[in-house]
């Protein structure tokens, strides 16, 4: 008996052993595929310079979605198609403008700025004192003083939090919801000090939410110079602004999610989604934020098809709509796949940038992230060594909340991210070419495995 | 008995975990302190934009060193000065120049080279017929049709390799060797595709070493687009270079290695150090090689100063001379160390460049691995979370070589390294503050577990 035990269990060693063996084997050939002929840094390429920053609404939106469809069909999936969803149409309209004043009128200041998205404009020249905030709670203690005014939000990143990631969920909500908390107590306008660790004085743009119930106020980020300038004149001075912004919204436009499928062999009806998002803010190019998801995407199609590997379950490549905006994308791709009762299994997002692999977030079950961390070892040569518990995306949220799909993010090294995010810096020159293509390396190999073994 | 069994080894795991604890706080204040207080982008901008290039021999070799002292001096440790050692004095001499010329005169072009660091100059403009060599193999089978010739070996940085120091070790022997193995069948010069990934023309030096048997002959390294125009013009046509430069020594210089020390309060003739090398090749600014393990080993100094810590053991903190072409700073070091009888426990070394941790590399017993990789966790929060067997330093070499010291690198992400590395884009700008920070927040935490905890 013991024996026959011994047997056994040396036959599931040798048995698991051998597949190991087999899967590093296929995840070796996926990275010299692409370390050696890689297009995801050509595309880049194409998508940031030919076409741009790619807003919601844009004439390079419409561009970068029949660029995305032509790109998906030269690679030959089963299908490739493009689906219709509303999206919304908001404009800058023209170069933001803040000047600043000290009382003294010796010290005038022209800061660079950017509307934050979603923004109304200021119409005309809008001239007011600014009172400095440091936080929500001070802006309840000093509820009085800020009728009139304009609102300067001055929360640093936090430096301390090794992942910028963490800096970034602790200061977003004065981008969020700053301008309506300001407009409450009678705030004419806001400046956000950007959210970044940056060197420099780039402006990082980012979409706020206006609350009904309060009038809608123009806002604006403004550099860390300019940001520290002002903070530091503020301590002996009156300071006066003139803000003039010109955001508005145009009607909604026929927007789309740009998807392309392998049909799986054995279970056609089952779906695993890998995807970015196709849409990014204006005064860059989208680069990191998220031309980097789209190419990897990309990316992973095509050396899954180059290598000839045929998918046990249905795969779709989504480049999603209007991620920064609204949203619409991601919900629209949910909602169908609900009303024609599409079983999701599992869905991974790109959305951190293009930088070096560190490795996955896993949005699922505890039996799910074992499953994953047990991949480690295969994972580890090409930098994904990391597997964390949580994980997901916005756009492929919504999947998760309507049908419960374990959902997943890739996760690169986020020292840089937040130096480009949303600011004119967000271009191809940022990026390095190795750690985009190592990137697709991660995904691909995580998402043959999780076709292989199921989820 | 079994009562005891149980109470002596959860009061064993308490203290463990006990320790684990304090010492987490204490590399929390490390990373606290250094994130919100660092000096070391600051030391790096005036080391590289007010000092620059600072190769062995230099002017500016002289006033890196008169900074270092005065760095270090300014945290007050117990001990700073200067160890001498004389230093080779290599000159480039003059503008490097390439021009090649297709045998049907159509094609002319002015190529981006740097002669390879040691290398003598052409003395006057010399023109030869070009050869094209892929490996030490090839040039063997062509021996006979290399005299006259200039050898252009056309090696490239293989891609397939995860790690860029993999592709390095590959691929560096034809620019440390291959003027020599030419010479030896009578090339007149030699040309090296330049050692990198890099997604531009600049031309990568660095060290050749020549075989004293055959004739020294000038050597260029060459950027990729006019390697890649080269071995594509060469395919169809006869290619003649005419090659200029001025390389030569001069005498030999007083250098310094420059230390600062922190005595041991309980093992002060026990020394762990800590370094990098503050010589750089003349075109760039030495930011990343090797201006970062420079700055980083100041700031180790003055974390530990700032936070009070009182080490056990005497830490001496190096900034080596002459890394690049000689290692007489390093080989100093030891030589004096042995002389006096100190007995050196550990040494680190950071030498790969300011990119976000990765690790350590400990080149020590299986034992000494198991105790590093059992402070994994600890790290880990930091970047810091592969540690694998096998590492060192250039300058560390000889006290491990001596006396047998148990010598671990620093070893931060490689993607981008050899982007930069001994060509003129290393420089200040290339560096991030805070993956240049999260190096020294890593190597502070290693020592003071080291130094806490003995090895």
């Amino acid at each position: 008996m013991k024996k026959f035990l011994l047997t056994v269990t040396s036959c599931v060693f040798l048995s698991v052993a051998f597949a190991q063996n087999e899967d590093s084997i296929f995840i070796k050939r996926i990275a010299d595929e692409i370390l050696l002929n890689g297009k995801s840094y050509d595309d880049l390429r194409w998508l940031t310079k030919q076409i741009g920053g790619r807003l919601s609404g844009s004439p390079q939106m419409v561009k970068a979605e029949q660029w995305g469809l032509k790109t998906f069909q030269k690679i030959n999936p089963d299908n490739a198609w493009l689906q219709e969803c509303m999206v919304p149409h908001w404009l800058r309209g023209g170069k933001d403008e803040v000047t600043a004043f000290s009382a003294l009128k010796k010290n005038k200041r022209a800061f660079d700025v950017l509307a934050l998205g979603n923004s109304i404009g200021s119409k005309k020249p809008l001239t007011a004192q600014v009172i400095e905030i440091k936080s929500f709670d001070e802006l309840e203690a000093k509820k009085d003083l800020v009728k009139g005014k304009i609102v300067f939000y001055n929360v640093p990143f936090n430096p301390t939090f090794v992942k910028t990631f963490e800096s970034y969920r602790d200061a977003v909500g004065y981008r969020g919801q700053g301008a309506s908390r300001a407009a409450k107590y009678g705030a004419v306008a806001v400046m956000i000090r950007s959210m970044t660790h940056a060197t420099n004085n780039f402006p990082h743009t980012g979409s706020l939410r206006y609350d009904s119930a309060y009038e809608k106020i123009p806002a604006v980020a403004v550099g860390l110079f300019d940001a520290d300038w002002l903070s530091n004149t503020l301590k002996d001075q009156t300071v006066l602004v003139t803000l003039k912004t010109a955001g508005h919204f145009l009607p909604d436009m026929i927007g789309h999610n740009v998807i392309a499928e392998l049909k799986g062999s054995q279970f056609p009806n089952e779906y695993i989604t890998i995807g970015g998002h196709l849409d990014s803010w204006d005064p860059g190019e989208g680069a990191h934020d998220d031309g980097a998801g789209v190419v990897q995407t990309i990316e992973v199609l095509r050396v899954l098809k180059t290598l000839g590997y045929k998918p046990k379950h249905s795969i779709r490549f989504v480049l999603f709509a209007n991620e920064e905006n609204g949203l619409r994308g991601g919900n629209k791709y949910a909602e169908e796949a609900n009303a024609k009762g599409e079983k999701h299994i599992f869905a991974l997002e790109s959305d951190e940038g293009a930088f070096t692999p560190r490795g996955f977030g896993i949005g699922g079950s505890e039996q799910q992230y074992q499953k994953v961390l047990s991949w480690q070892p295969l994972l580890a040569p090409y930098g994904a060594s990391e597997i964390i518990r949580g994980g997901g995306g916005s756009d492929i949220g919504p999947l998760n909340r309507t049908q419960n799909t374990p959902v997943a993010s890739f996760i690169p090294d986020s020292q840089r991210y937040f130096d480009y995010h949303h600011a004119r810096s967000d271009v191809f020159e940022a990026v390095n070419k190795r750690e985009l293509q190592l990137g697709s390396v991660n995904m691909a190999a995580l998402i043959y495995l999780i076709d292989k073994y199921g989820f």
